[in-house]
C-alpha cells in the first residue's frame, strides 16, 4: 500500500498535522487521482481553523489547487470543456460540484444554493478513503462528476493558485451585479478577493475604479492591478472621512456600483453609504457569518439602492477566469499575487502568514 | 379678496386648526387653480404630525387629491398625456415635480432622488402664497410643470384616492423587483401599500401571492383583491412561525419575491428569510425613518438574494395606475377601499382614524 | 413476445401505415414503458408528413404524449421535479431530451440549441428497437434521462395534450421577450401557439391583449381564452389594413409586444409594423424554415425595434406548463382546446384534419 | 448687417455652394451663437447629398460640430451637465433635441424616437433666419432647448469631430445590446462607426473583437484600436468565407455579439450567421433606408437571435464619449482619426474624399 502525506486539521485552533493516509489503488469510475503541485491557502482557511464553520474534523483543509493527472477513473475522458484529459495534464477544479437534479439546480437556475454542495477542503472528513480530499496533501481525490479544467500551457500555475477562488466568486458576484459601461465603481478591501473584483470591474466597462483597503503592500497591489485610486483605512480611519473620500472622487454623488470584498459587518452600512443614489451594492465578502450589526433599512428604500448577494461561484466561472487570466497577464498578473511559498510541512507557518495579512497569498508546494 | 378653508398643522402632536387663506386671483402661467373633491388620509401624514420627518410648519397636509380644475394659467393647455384640459376637468396629479435637469433626472434615469423635488402636503409652507398647496382645503394651487392627469369618466374618485399613493409606489417597487411569470410572492403588511401591491403583483404575472397582515378587516380586503392565502400576524404571532408558514405555502423554500410594505425595521429580517435562496427582496414600507435594526448581512451572500429600494413614484407610474384601475375595476376595487368619510373640520378624527389602523382608508371631502 | 400497434409515416405524403412492433422486455436502466393515453397532432406533424423537415424514415409521429406508466427500468424512482414514480402513474415528457455537458449547455444556458437533442416522433426511425419512440402508437418508449411529469390529479390529460407542445413553446418565447406590466400585446395567428401566446400574455402582465387570425371558430376561442380584441384577416385582408387596425387600438403607436405564431414569413415584415417604436418583435412560429422573403432591415433601426426568437422549451417551461394549467382552468381551458378525436386507425383522417384547419386541436386515443 | 459663410446644398448631386448669411444680432432666450471651429463629414452628409433622405433644401450640412460661444441667449447659464457657460468656451452638441413631452420622451424612454425632432445640418432649411443651422459654415445658431456640452480642456477638439455622431450612436448600440463580460464580438464594418463600436466594445468587457473592413488603411486604424483580429473583406471575398473565418476564431460557434456597422441590407443576413445559436445582433448601421434584402426569418427562431435596432442618440450618450474620449485617449486616440483637413470652400472635395472611402474622417475648418 502506497501512502501520501497531508496537513491535516484535528482540532480547532491547535496546529495541523502531518499524516499519512493510502493512496486509492485505482479510482471509480468517472473520478481522478492528482498529485497536487500547488496548494492555495485561502483566508476561508483561516476562519476553518478557528472553528468558525460548522465543519467535522479531522479535514484537510485546502479548496483552491492545482495537480497534475495521476490516474484517471473509467469514463472520464474530458475535461469540462470537452477537450481530451489524460495522464500527466495539469489540471484545476471546482471545489464543491451541484447535484444538477434539485429544485435550485433545475428550476430557479441557482445551483450554488444547491443542497448536495460539498466543497473539498472543507466538507469532507479525512479518516475515510478516499482521503485525500483537500489541498494540503501530496495527493487530491477527485470524485466522479468533478468539474476538471485542463490549464493552458501558456498560463501559470501561480496564476491559477494566486487568483484562487477569490476570482471565480468575483467573477459570479459581478456576473450577479452588472456594470454598466464606465460606471464609477468602488472595491471595499483590498485581500485577494477585493484584487480579483477590480480586475473584473476593470475588464468589464468599469469607468474608474476606487480601492479601499490596508496594509501598503495590498494597496499596492491594487495600483498594479489598475485601481484608479486607493484609499488607505488606516490612514483615513472613519467610516465618514471614507464616504467623503470617495463622493468627492465621484462629482459628489457616490459610486454606480460598490463591491463589498471585507466580510466584516460594519462595512456593509458603510458601503451603502458610498452608493449614489439608485446605485448597487454587492455584498461579496459575507462568505462567513461574522454576526450581526445594527443598520437601518431605510437607507434602501431612500436611496433606492439594489444591494445583491453572491455564494461561492459555478463551473463556468472557473471557465472563464481561466481564459481572463491566460488572455489578460500583462495587465492582471495574478501569477504575482502568490508572495509566500511553503512546504507541506509548514502548512502551519503559510497559514499564520495569510492570518496575519502579510501575504498577498501564501501556497503550499507539496513536491 | 375670496379666501379658502383650509386644516393646518400648525404644531406636531396637536390638533390641525382650521384656516381661512386667500384664493389667488389668478394663476401663474403653466399653473392651474383647483377645487378639492376628495384627499385622501395617507399613514406618512400620521408621521407627519407626530414629527417624525423633517417638515417645516405650517403645513396644509394630503398628498392624494382629485379636485376639478377652476382656473388655468397661460400656456397649461394639455394633461401629462398630451389630452387637452379645461376649466370643469376632473384631475389629479403627482405630488412631487422632478426638475428634469439634473444628474438623477438626466444621466441615471432615478427622477425620485432629483433634488429639487418637494412634496404638496409635506414640502411647502401654507402661510404665504400661494397657500394652498396640500390636499385637506377647499382649493389646491397647481405650481407651473406640476404633472396633471385628467380622470377618465368611467374611474370614480373614490378609486383615484382610496389607491392613492400606495399604488403609485407599489407600481414603481414592482417594476423595480420584477415579478416573473408565475412567481411565488409574499407581501408583508395589508395596509393600503399592501393591498396595492397585492394588486399589482397579482395582475403583473404572480402566481400565488400570500399575504400577512393583520387586522382582520384588511385581511378580508386582501382577499377580496385576490391573495391566494392571507396569514394573520395576530395569530401567527412569532418570525419563526410566520417564516414556516410561508415555506410551507411555497414547496418549503420560500418565495421567489416578497415585498415588504409595513415600515417596520425588524419585518425587513424576518422577510428576508420568507425568500427562497436566489429570491428578491423589495423594501417598499421604509418611507419613514424608522430607526437601525440588528440585521446580519451573511443572509444576503449566504442566500443569494437581491434586495430592492424603490423610492415614490415618477410620473408615468400615476399615468399607469389610472389606466390599471379602470380597466380592472372588478378584479381591483379600489373604489372601496375608501371606508371613511370626514368633512374638512373633522380632518382630526379623519387623522386618528388611520392612525388607529380602523380604517382601510379615510378621506376628506371638503364640499 | 408482445407487440403493440403503432401508426408509421413510411414514406412522405403518403398515408400512415399500422403495424405492429414487438415491446421491449424490460426497460433499460433509467428508462420507462409507457401505455398511451392520448396523444396530440401538432401542426409540425403535417409539416412532416409533407416532407418539409429533414427527417429519416419510417417514423412513429406524435410529440405531445400523455401515457401510464407501464414499467420503470431500475433507478428511475423519481420524475422530474423530485416526485416518486410508480407503475400506474400517468405522465408526459418532453419531447428532447439536451445532454447537459456541451457548450450550449453548460456555458451559454441554451440547452434548446444542444446538438445532442432529438425528439420523439421526429428524429427516431422504428424500425428498430425499441421502436416506440413516437406518441401515434399504443406504447412509447421513454429512453434515459428523459424528463418525465408526472401530471396531478386535477389536471385532466385533455388539457395538457390540448396546449401540447405549443404551450410550453409560447412560455418559453414569452420568457426570453419579456412582457412589462400592463404592454399592449399583438399576437398573430390564432392556432395552438397563438391561443397558448395569448393565455400566457394575459397572465404574465400584459393590459390589453389583440389576437389576429381565422377562421372563425379559433377567434371565437381566442375570446374564450380571454383576447381583448380579436381581427378577423379573412375580413381585413391586407397588411396595411391590419396595421391600421391595431394602431387604432394601440393610441396610434402600435404594440409594446408583438408575438408572431404564424410561421409565415410575410407574417413577419407586417407584423414588425405592429410594434410601436422601441417595442419588442418575438418570432416564435418559424420552427419550420417557409424559405426568404423580402425585408428591409432598416426597420429595425428606424423603429428601435428588439427580435427575439425562441427554439422549443426546455424542462422547466413544460413543468411550469402543467401548474400553470391546473392552476387556471377557469381562465384557460386548455382541455377544451381538444376539438377532435380519433382512434389509431384513424390517424390518417386526424392529421387532415389538423391540416385543414378544422380543429382546434386533434388527438389521438389508442385505447 | 455681418454676415458669415456657409457651404450650401441647394440640389442634389450638384457642387455645394458657398453662401453668405446674416449674422443674427442677438439669440433668443435660451438660444446661443457659436463660432465653428471645426465641422466633420459624416457618411450621412454623402447619403444626403445623394438625396437619398427626404430634405427639403436649401441645406448646410454638417452634424458634428465644435464651436466657440459667441453670444449666449438669455437664462442660459449652463451646459447639460450643469457646468456654467461663457462667451469664449469651446462647446459641442446633439444635433436633435427631443421634445421631453410627448409618449415616446415620457412613457416609454424611447427619446430618439420623439416626433418632433429635427437634426441640424440635414432638418432645418437655411434660407430664413437664423440660417446658421448646421456645421458646414463659420457659424453655428443653436435654438433654444439644445443640449449644450463645454469641453474638457484636455480634450481635442480633433477628437470630438473625429468621433462624430459614430460614437455616440455606437454607445447608444452598444447600451442597447448588452455584452456580457468576455464575450467574442464581431464588428461588421470598419468605418466610423465600426470603429467606435470597436472602442465600446473593447471597453465594455467584450473579450476578443474581430473587425471585417476594407480598405486597408481602416482595418490598420482598427488594430490601433485594439482589435484582436481583422478580416479583409477585399481578401475574404465570399460571406460563406467570412463567416467560416469568424466560427474559426470562435471555438466553432459563432460570436456571442455582431454589431452590423456597414449599412449594407445583405450584410444584416451575413451577419446574423456570425452569431452563435442565442447570441445578439445589433442592426446600427441602417440609419438610411438602403432597400429591402431577401432574408430568412427562419434563422432568428432557429437560432435563437436576438436582433436589436437602435436609433441615433440620446444626451446622455454625448456626455458619456466625451467623458470616455477624455480618459482613454492612449487607448482609443480618435483624434488620429481626423485624417483629411479643407477649408470651408473646399467642402466638395471634403465630400468627395469621404465618399471614396478614402478618409479615416473628413474635416472642414472654416476658420
Amino acid at each position: 500500500m502506497i501512502t501520501g502525506k497531508a496537513s491535516v486539521l484535528e482540532q480547532f485552533k491547535a496546529p495541523l498535522q502531518l499524516r499519512q493516509y493510502p493512496i486509492p489503488a485505482k479510482p471509480e469510475p468517472g473520478a481522478a487521482l492528482v498529485r497536487t503541485i500547488m496548494a492555495g491557502i485561502c483566508g476561508t482557511d483561516v476562519h476553518l481553523w478557528k472553528g468558525e464553520l460548522p465543519i467535522t474534523l479531522p479535514v484537510i483543509l485546502g479548496h483552491e489547487t492545482v495537480g497534475r493527472i495521476e490516474q484517471l477513473g473509467e469514463g472520464l475522458e474530458k475535461d469540462w470543456t470537452g477537450q481530451p484529459l489524460k495522464v500527466g495534464d495539469r489540471v484545476t477544479w471546482t471545489s464543491s460540484t451541484s447535484c444538477g437534479e434539485c429544485y435550485y439546480c433545475r428550476e430557479k437556475h441557482q445551483p450554488t444554493r444547491c443542497a448536495q454542495r460539498r466543497a473539498y477542503g472543507i466538507g469532507y472528513r479525512c479518516d475515510q478513503a478516499p482521503y485525500f480530499l483537500g489541498g494540503y496533501a501530496e495527493y487530491h481525490y477527485l470524485k466522479p462528476r468533478v468539474n476538471i479544467f485542463k490549464i493552458a500551457d501558456d498560463l501559470p500555475t501561480e496564476a491559477v493558485v494566486g487568483a484562487g477562488c477569490a476570482l471565480n466568486t468575483a467573477i459570479h458576484g459581478v456576473e450577479r451585479t452588472g456594470i454598466a459601461w464606465r460606471d464609477n465603481v468602488v472595491v471595499q478591501g483590498a485581500g485577494p478577493v477585493g484584487i480579483a473584483a477590480l480586475a473584473v470591474a476593470k475588464s468589464a466597462g468599469a469607468g474608474q475604479v476606487i480601492v479601499l483597503g490596508a496594509p501598503k503592500h495590498r494597496l499596492e497591489m491594487a495600483k498594479r492591478f489598475g485601481a484608479d485610486h486607493v484609499i488607505d483605512i488606516d490612514e483615513v480611519k472613519t467610516p465618514a472621512d471614507r464616504i467623503a473620500a470617495v463622493r468627492a472622487l465621484t462629482g459628489g454623488y457616490g459610486a454606480d456600483v460598490v463591491l463589498e470584498c471585507v466580510g466584516s459587518p460594519t462595512a456593509v452600512g458603510e458601503g451603502m453609504e458610498m452608493c449614489r443614489d439608485g446605485g448597487k451594492y454587492l455584498v461579496l465578502g459575507h462568505y462567513c457569518d461574522a454576526g450581526p450589526v445594527s443598520w437601518n433599512p431605510h437607507v434602501v428604500t431612500r436611496k433606492q439602492l439594489t444591494v445583491i448577494g453572491s455564494w461561492s461561484y459555478e463551473p463556468r466561472h472557473l471557465r472563464m477566469a481561466l481564459e481572463f487570466m491566460r488572455t489578460t497577464q500583462q495587465q492582471f498578473p495574478f501569477a504575482e499575487m502568490v508572495s509566500h511559498r511553503f512546504t507541506l510541512d509548514q502548512a502551519n507557518e503559510a497559514l499564520a502568514t495569510t492570518a496575519s495579512w502579510k501575504a498577498a497569498k501564501s501556497v503550499l508546494v507539496p513536491g
